[in-house]
């Protein structure tokens, strides 16, 4: 496989990841199956919606390749036939969102400078493009985005120094597929050792009285 | 009347009805005018707003639209003063805001094709024109958007399958105002039979033990 | 000093006042310290993202402007070990609040003229300025949007008013710095008195049998 091939694939497994997340919200929702499709498409795409908007990529990439579009719809149907054997695959589930999360993160970054972003706002939009889609899921579905609470395990964290690397590795000059590819690695694993390990995010000690 | 007046009229009627949604949904949570007013513009533009954005028209020709920024302020208006007759009114509402459902995915759908996206991601600008507005007043309100839970009736579905006539229409070269007047009507009537019958989408079978 | 370091300054406690409101929410939802940095960013950057979305300034300002990306996390870095101490200075936050308020309106209305925008669609594009971050910030927090409430004092009408100052003196040829600074005083002042003393928003009056 050509690396090309390569991030088209994990881009599909992560897109069908995070639309799986979604439909299975919308199930435990009681939703509908028009609020499965909406939920599945917002988590898979939203993060790459709202990063394209920022950075002046127009109409954004999503809605420019039938695939990203297809996916979460082919994710919903799966999760309205099957959803109690989904819901029973919960660590696969996981392990293929941490796959996104990676991907999406770094591939973020990286077109992100692309598009003559700062350093600092480059790591911002990955990981945007990688976060953002379940916090528009949760937000959506009422419930509190995942990954502001303090059971979250490391979710953004990973994010943050993946997209970091990307960015420190083209001020050197290395940008190609190789180094995302890297960074997409560190994200997953360091993210998959977070749920693993049980490692959160630091927390304010607790005010007094409350 | 032209087809441009009569454009421009279901236009006004469809902003108006979507307004006053928002309005008495504020009315129903105590907001004071101001939330109203919020209300009701995010409902009566925000579907059209997130479309133009995604498209790549800026800025949102709800921005360049005296009319339309005006019509969600008188809804607010004459909610303030009248909402326990406005209320009562619900069966009218409905009605009124069925025509803006239709007159906006309709119009939508054409825009993006006329914007050059493709036919899938055309059918999804419909979409989105008729439902985002609502979506984002219930988000804006805290309450579940209405179009994801099971108990929505059709709502969502009619802009699916008016939106895609739209575009099939476009594929055999045919996408006059005539095309959007149909497919308009089509939505419309779609849904009301469905309030009437109590018609809903298919919502995946309860997992055991939930 | 010159408007231009007046300015700054003035951006930079709206921008600092801003975030704290944003990360003390986060600390009251016991969010850990990715949760506060995200509310922390969005409060302060929320209005001006979705105002140079709108107008067409993309990348948005916020992302070219290494300051305003860093003053949130500084903000988040300071309540994550002081929040006692800053959640007692209520009325001093309160306060860098409104002029935050002040100063984001009166250069949100101006650069949307700026941009071309028609009076109506400027003096919006103000409000949005001021009020869209603490919007953003209550919707990812779960919270009712303090602006929407009836208990939340005159803080949308300050904008609008002030907003209004701006766009009105822009037909009459005026459009320097001091007016923009008048703007920003006056929207200010207004939103401290209305505190100090209670006002608030007319609301609907009651419904029979609510």
């Amino acid at each position: 496989m050509t690396p090309d091939t390569v991030e088209f694939v994990l881009n599909l497994i992560g897109l069908f990841a995070f639309a799986l997340s979604g439909a299975l919200l919308a199930v435990r929702k009681q939703y509908d199956i028009i609020g499965m499709a909406i939920l599945a498409s917002m988590t898979a795409l939203g993060g790459g919606l709202i990063r394209d908007l920022m950075i002046g990529d127009v109409p954004p990439s999503a809605l420019r390749n039938t695939w990203w579009l297809v996916i979460p719809l082919i994710a919903t149907v799966i999760t309205f036939f099957f959803h109690p054997q989904v819901a029973k695959l919960r660590r696969a589930v996981q392990v293929f969102d941490a796959i996104g999360l990676g991907v999406f993160c770094a591939a973020g970054a990286t077109k992100a400078l692309l598009f003559g972003l700062s350093p600092l706002a480059s790591v911002l939009m990955g990981v945007l493009t990688g976060i953002g889609g379940g916090i528009l899921r949760d937000v959506l579905a009422g419930s509190t985005p995942a990954v502001l609470a303090r059971d979250s395990k490391l979710y953004a964290i990973p994010t943050i120094l993946g997209s970091t690397a990307v960015v420190v590795a083209d001020q050197f000059g290395a940008n190609g597929i190789l180094v995302q590819f890297s960074a997409a690695v560190g994200i997953t694993t360091l993210r998959l050792v977070a749920l693993w390990r049980g490692w959160t995010a630091p927390v304010p000690r607790a005010a007094h009285g409350q």
